[in-house]
C-alpha cells in the first residue's frame, strides 16, 4: 500500500494530524532546526531540546553548554543563542549541548508521541527524504510557525518534502496543506531567497540584525544529517 | 495610515489572528458561503446562521424553513440542504431562512466579536472587495477550513481578496498566510476549476454526488451581492 504525507502548518492543528504510527519531520528553517542540522554536521555528539527558559537554566547551573533564545535574542545565562553559526566544529565537536528555542522545541516535544521524530531543514533535504523513503511509514511534516502561526519559510521547506517524495519516491498526499505547499514550493524554488524576502519572520530576524544566516538556511543539502529524537535527546542517525 | 489584510486558515487558529476592529471575511468556498451569496442573489430577506443541528430543528418546528446539511448530506428534517442549487429565487424570495452548515456557521459565530462579519466566496469577489475597499477598517479573511483543517479552496478564495485589495486598492500585508495565499491564488486563477480538482474537499463532494456544483462555485461575480451578519442574522448590504 502506498504511503501518505501530509503537511500540519501550526503546532496549533498538531492534534488533528497526529498519526501515531508515522514518522514525523519537525521544521522550523529560521532557524531552529537549520541550527541542529548545522551542529551534528560539525559533529555534536547529541542535543538536549527543552522548552522553558528555566529548564536551560537550570542544566547550565548543572554545568552544561546551553543555547537559548527566546524571539531571537540570547538568553543573557546563556553559552550562545541559536544562530546556526554559533555551531561551529570548534565549539560543538563531541560535546553535549542543551537547546531551547522559542518555537523549535515545543514542536519536538509535541510530535514525540508518534511513531519518530526527525528534524528537518533545507540543510538535509535530499538526505533526510531518502531516509523518510527507506521507512515503510506514512510522514507527517510539522512546521513550527511562528507563535502557532502559519509561517512562509517552514511551510515552502514542507512542499520541498513533498514534492520530493511524491515525485521521486511514489508516496501519495490528498492532505490540502500538502498540496498547498508543494504549490508555494514550486513558486519560490526558482530563487528562494529572494522568494523568503518577503516573509514575516525575516523582517522579524532583520531587526534584530540576525538575518546574516538566512541565505545559508536556505542552502539545499549544506549538512546531510538526521537527527533523530529519542528518549529526550537529538542523536545523529548513523547510516 | 494605510490598512492590512491577513488570513487565518483555520477557525481554530482564530484567537491569535483577532482584531476587534477589523472586518471579516468568512470563506467557505465549498458550498456554504457560495450558497449564501447565491441565496442573497435570488433574493432571500435573511439568513439565520444556526450551529447546531437541535437548533435547526426547533426552527423547524416553529414554522421556518430551515436548510441544513453535515458533512454534505441534507438533514432529514430539513428543506433542504446546502447546495447553492436550492437557493432557487421560487425557493428563497422574500423569505426568511435558517441555515446551518458543517463548518461555515461556526466561522461566522466566530468571527462575530470584530466590528463586522461579512460573507465572501468568488461569487461576490469583486463586489465584496469594492466593499471592504470603502471602509476605513484593517480586513481579516476566516477560511472556514474543513474539521479545523487548512483547505484549499477557502485558502485560494482568500488570495484572490488578498490580490484584489493590495494592488487594486493600496492593502499592506506582512502576513504570512496572506502571502501565501496570494501564491496559491496566482497559480490557480488560470485555470481554477482544474486547479481545484486536487483538493481534498472535491473528493469528499463527488463521493456524496455532490460535485455537480463546483463548477458554479468557483465562477467569479456570478452573483454580486454582500450578505453582512449582524445581530444573529446575515442580511444584504444595500448600497
Amino acid at each position: 500500500m502506498s504511503r501518505s504525507i501530509e503537511v500540519c502548518f501550526s503546532p496549533a492543528l498538531y492534534h488533528l494530524y497526529h498519526k501515531p504510527d508515522a514518522v514525523v519531520m519537525v521544521t522550523d528553517i529560521l532557524r531552529a532546526t537549520s541550527a541542529i542540522c548545522t551542529a551534528f554536521n560539525n559533529g555534536v555528539r547529541e542535543l538536549i531540546p527543552v522548552e522553558s527558559t528555566d529548564e536551560a537554566r537550570s542544566y547550565k547551573e548543572k554545568g552544561y553548554i546551553v543555547a537559548a533564545e527566546r524571539d531571537g535574542i540570547k538568553l543573557e545565562f546563556a553559552d550562545f543563542g541559536n544562530s546556526p553559526f554559533n555551531f561551529t566544529p570548534e565549539a560543538v565537536k563531541g560535546k553535549t549541548i542543551v537547546y531551547s528555542t522559542t518555537n523549535g522545541t515545543e514542536a519536538i516535544h509535541l510530535a514525540s508521541s508518534s511513531y519518530r521524530v526527525i528534524i528537518g531543514s533545507f540543510l538535509n533535504l535530499t538526505a533526510s527524504c531518502r531516509y523518510l523513503s527507506e521507512m515503510d511509514r506514512d510522514v507527517l511534516v510539522l512546521c513550527a510557525g511562528w507563535k502557532d502561526k502559519f509561517n512562509l519559510e517552514d511551510s515552502v521547506h514542507a512542499g520541498a518534502v513533498v514534492e520530493c517524495l511524491t515525485e521521486q519516491y511514489g508516496f501519495q498526499s490528498t492532505c490540502d496543506s500538502a498540496l498547498a505547499s508543494m504549490d508555494l514550493w514550486k513558486t519560490a524554488k526558482g530563487n528562494l531567497v529572494e522568494y523568503m524576502n518577503k516573509a514575516a519572520q525575516r523582517s522579524r530576524l532583520r531587526k534584530n540584525l540576525l538575518d546574516d544566516v538566512i541565505p545559508y538556511c536556505l542552502t539545499l543539502d549544506a549538512a546531510p544529517v538526521i537527527p533523530v529524537f529519542s528518549e529526550g535527546k537529538l542523536s545523529p542517525h548513523h547510516t
